[in-house]
């Protein structure tokens, strides 16, 4: 069982993964990872995975067969197990509990090579609604307090499978980066009276030097103060503080800035190992009005060395205009 | 001249440096970096670095010249410029400042391969002596709020030069994660009436599971809820808050138990790259009760990927007690 650890001092959880409890010559090895060999997300593999949770596909098929265009699946290895209680316990001054929580691989296409951007419409958006449907089913447990939905690709961004795959974690406590978002949109509105993110899609619109693309519900922009070169957001127009709302017309225009602004990122940055993650409200709160979910990409240029750790601060040094006018030109 | 921009939801702040201004074809040559071409740091190469701050070397040397075992000069290309003035600014609903700081590389040795495990106690010893010199001098100079010292080794661990080498980073506000561990450790002291890092230490040693090394003055430990997999930190046993007050005897201490500490990681893990970072008090505060200065030592064995980003919470696979052990034992 992995175990949840807090620091005592910034009060920041971690997860220990007892289970896989590397040796020293294990990261080692690791170094050069090797990507694309067996595949356990490819079709005909699906008894190399868990037992699926959710799949799209033809109407005929059999469940862990074949015939699917989009799968979810436990993770095989998952960093929090779902079985069990979460038994909080002190360690002397030290605060522990079991590692529970929720992890899933939503594979999002069949094809092993595919990239977002060359997949059609439909599916992309299949992809969005996947991830709809997984939030609303596990929030009904109600030891989950948040949802993590994230995208890893490309061995420098933390990927080790190729094939397209989205992950999700659910947590037994809300995180303290989105704590600290939450806080920091709270307290704009408190003086403000208005949504923090609202307010910068309208100056974003406005002084249109950083947006990257557009449509009737979304926006795309390169926010104004990036930790990495070519760090973009996407934002709902309509201020909305909960993903799972989506409706069906959203999840459609959703998928076409997906797909407009990762094709733009594959040509000007040449196919880059990437990150995106979705960040949404903690799943026990009612519509916010300081909250506004959105989904931050990010190509994975540069590394982060010793002043990034040690101060949280960033250096970026390719300002978020330029970026824009590079993605923007891209087609 | 560098902009500092302030994230509007998290507060934030992010060094844009626009006089690099990196384009997307200049990130693809990067992704193999080159190490060990023509080194500006080696003996002979003086006239390549801008004029040095600092130099430890012979008495009859000329400055700028060979004959120094150390050597502090101005990194060619800051991150933060040392002249001129804050300038803080609006940008519509997005705060603004020039940036204002100083940014140095210190040159640890003058032999290109030296690991630190295989350097003269004295010379180790000087390093740390030069770091407290160097945040004695910035310190006068009003316009900064704190000073990073960090050393990143490796590729992987963001360095571009192989040359044994630390950096130094002034800024001129406070970083937020910097004010978050201030904040944490104050919240314990007001509970408790005690410093959680001085709590830490009595724990760890009455432990001795995470314990790595220890002597007089000194205490090296896996934390109890690391992020990273042998991420390593070094306290001083005796309650100080600035690193700068340090005296002789703890310098003599400190470089012996560093010494120890990069041997054991360098053994065990087969000369990894890492970062570390010195975690010490805001420049304008006066001793403080309630936080205790430390080196955070952090090899770099597994990729950030997205969870991280875009939580704050770290899957960590190898237990701290697992970690300790192996580092304990190397020899």
């Amino acid at each position: 069982m992995p175990e949840l650890r807090k620091d005592p001092v910034i009060g920041r959880w971690v997860i220990i993964s007892t289970e896989r409890g590397k040796r020293p010559n294990e990261f080692l090895q690791e170094r050069e990872p090797e990507l694309g060999k067996f595949c356990p997300f490819c079709p005909g593999n699906e008894g190399k995975t868990p037992p699926e949770v959710l799949a799209f596909g033809e109407p005929s098929r059999e469940k862990n067969k074949p015939g699917w265009w989009l799968r979810v699946v436990p993770n095989k290895f998952p960093a929090l197990q779902i079985e069990g209680t979460l038994d909080r316990q002190g360690e002397g001054m030290y605060d522990k509990m079991a590692g529970i929580g929720a992890h899933e691989v939503l594979i999002e296409t069949p094809d092993h090579n595919a990239h977002i951007s060359d997949m059609d419409d439909k599916k992309v958006e299949d992809i969005i609604w996947a991830y709809r449907d997984r939030i609303l089913d596990l929030r009904r447990d109600q030891r989950f307090e948040y949802i993590m939905i994230f995208k890893n690709k490309g061995a420098a961004a933390g990927a080790s499978l190729s094939h397209p795959h989205s992950q999700l974690i659910a947590t037994p406590m809300v995180p303290v980066r989105v704590r600290q978002e939450m806080l920091g949109g709270k307290q704009y509105y408190d003086y403000k009276e208005r949504c923090v993110f609202c307010d910068m899609i309208i100056q974003e619109l406005d002084a249109n030097v950083r947006v990257v693309a557009e449509n009737d519900h979304f926006v795309a922009f390169e926010p104004y103060a990036p930790r990495f070169p070519f760090e973009t957001w996407i934002l709902p127009k309509n201020h909305d503080s909960h993903f799972e709302d989506m409706q069906k017309a959203e999840a459609y225009h959703l998928s076409r800035i997906m797909k407009t602004v990762m094709r733009k990122i594959k040509l000007v940055l040449e196919d880059p190992p990437f990150n995106y993650t979705i960040h949404n409200s903690p799943l026990k709160d009612s519509p916010l009005p300081y909250y506004h979910w959105h989904i931050e990409i990010m190509p994975k240029l540069s590394k982060i060395a010793g002043f990034e750790w040690g101060t949280g601060f960033y250096i970026n040094p390719t300002p978020p205009e330029e970026a824009a006018q590079f993605l923007k030109e891209a087609e």
